[in-house]
């Protein structure tokens, strides 16, 4: 069994009263958070009454013997100092995302953590999410055969929370927010070089921020794909929308709603030519012909349920755990946040610069 | 009232016939099919039986002086040698898309056109499409504000027609099919230089030809734009789906299911976090709350019908009765056809070359 880790969250916020209650929950995880550090008197008065000690400032948890790891859930421009000061206290450190502002930072604070021995782990949490793990499972299993282009979307249409996240000097943005979590679930699926990566940004609410993007990434395996989000779409896109030469699948929303169609004959008849719009169209005949249900396909094809994948985002503690007891790697590398900030700077220089960004060789 | 017109029509296959049935059926078009010549005996008895002539050769219609319009419906790399030689003839030229397989072969059909003095008219049917119309008559009139984001999308599952779509030195493949249609289309709704072109080209299909591709498009005016064109979609995506800041738009299927959403109020309060799959979002909290219906929605956004758009795809052929009488301008002009055929031109450059096209000027 492990021992027993104390844990001091600093930020507590909507993301750090989330992990408190987390590892509280977690009879599994002997991690106990003692305590946390927050300059907002709200949040102090919050924890108090949730009976966690109220550090007077972060040099006194890092002065605290009794600590072995910190929680950094603060704005995301305070990561990177926050980070650094705790692993040459010797702290084992846990991050929110974005792990950095930049690519730089994070390898800074990747050497940080080897040079002090510490566990650095970033808390990608979607990663766990079932959609992306039920695209995972198609692409990984060639449910569909070898997928060509895959869409990933997030979009909502609240603008931008009115808070640091609108403000460019505190890492604001949606680069920095979704960006973060989507482009990272690609570079871990995808198994291949980013050779291509083609940007543009929205900055259609007037912020000084982004306040979404498009990222058209290559990967050097034929794999086109977009990473679409948004904070202005009053009609969400799929989440998840890929395909093959015989085969699409998509899941529709955060419910999950979604499926597969896939050819099951190698052959088929030359389609009719049928009356499509003003024109006739031999090439674009559809197969469903009956839009309300939406169901109705016509050989040689196939429908299929989307599969089921369990997963469980708590191991993302478990495996903190084992991290810092010594007897597992991390599940999210420092290495992997490196390659996804990287990937997202370049979506940034395509879309200032117009040009195509090759990050990465074949 | 204009005088009566004789047209033969050159390559009697699917659109050869459509055409003639067409201009049979418009009493108000002036315009008769007389004969047609085609290279398939099939096509001979199919016109016999119409009760149409068939030439034994395209010189014995030009040499025709009752002729006085021809038709050119063959394979798409006969179309220049055609129209050049028809014009010279000093017959009038309606042809069928791809007008050319390249832009500099519509530059020398349009100098043909002008030295000989006759009208050179592309049968771009589908700017009379309903989607398309409903799709422009929205961002003409502003009502979800100024588009920043539009997606037009054209997906099959059949693959390319078994026939010389699939031989590029017939001028085959999705760029020269259904691009000049969506660019097109596009181009003439947008009226803005475009100054960025980021092309992807799919071969899933292991053809010669492309069997698809995405066209990234951003116009001076900041509007971004992607066309989709796809042969192997089994799921299609809405064929138009366009956002701005305050209000998006879909339009689903070739049966024109499509809706409005846009903010009907200035602000809103700040979205409280919901769980969202493994995680808390603030961002992007969802309006729809119940995926089932896919219609309710939390205030302050509306839900409108898409509008009503009249058009028809018949003025066609009216237009050219006007152009060659000399009392319309041609509603599909040559210049727009040598732009479209020029942004082609760089969806494909860019696809190959991995770079971004400047074709425009801002």
């Amino acid at each position: 069994m492990s021992t027993t880790h104390k844990l001091v969250v600093i930020g507590y916020g909507t993301q750090g009263v989330y992990h408190t209650k987390n590892l509280r929950a977690l009879d599994d995880v002997a991690i106990d958070v003692v305590g946390i550090y927050d300059i907002d008197p709200r949040a102090n008065e919050d924890a108090a009454a949730d009976g966690l000690r109220v550090y007077d400032s972060a040099e006194a948890i890092l002065g605290d013997a009794d600590i072995d790891v910190v929680f950094i859930c603060t704005p995301n421009d305070s990561h990177h100092d926050y980070a650094v000061a705790a692993l040459r206290a010797g702290k084992h450190v846990l991050c929110e995302k974005p792990a950095m502002m930049t690519a730089a930072e994070m390898r800074d604070v990747k050497a940080e953590a080897e040079a002090a021995g510490r566990m650095f782990m970033v808390h990608q949490n979607r990663r766990w999410d079932p959609d992306f793990n039920v695209i995972k499972k198609i692409y990984d299993e060639g449910i569909i055969g070898t997928p060509t282009y895959l869409e990933q979307r997030i979009h909502g249409s609240r603008g931008i929370p009115g808070d640091w996240r609108q403000e460019p000097e505190h890492g604001g943005g949606m680069i920095l927010d979704w960006g973060v979590h989507t482009v990272d679930r690609l570079l871990t699926m995808v198994d291949s070089p980013v050779i291509d990566v083609y940007g543009e940004l929205s900055f259609a609410l007037g912020h000084d921020v982004d306040d979404g993007f498009r990222a058209h990434l290559t990967f050097a395996n034929g794999l086109h794909a977009m990473v679409d989000v948004s904070t202005t779409s009053f009609l969400p896109e799929a989440k998840f929308w890929m395909q093959s030469a015989t085969g699409s699948v998509v899941i529709e929303d955060w419910e999950m709603n979604g499926r597969i169609v896939r050819r099951t004959g190698a052959e088929e008849d030359d389609a009719v030519p049928v009356q499509a719009g003003v024109g006739l169209t031999k090439t674009m005949a559809p197969r469903i012909m009956d839009y309300k249900a939406m169901a109705t396909t016509t050989p040689p094809v196939e429908e299929l349920p989307l599969p089921e994948v369990k997963v469980d985002v708590m191991d993302f503690y478990r495996n903190a755990r084992d991290v810092i007891d010594g007897v597992a790697d991390p599940a999210i590398t420092n290495d992997s946040v490196i390659r996804c900030l990287t990937i997202l700077e370049a979506v940034v220089t395509s879309a200032r610069t117009h040009e195509v960004v090759h990050p990465e060789q074949a």
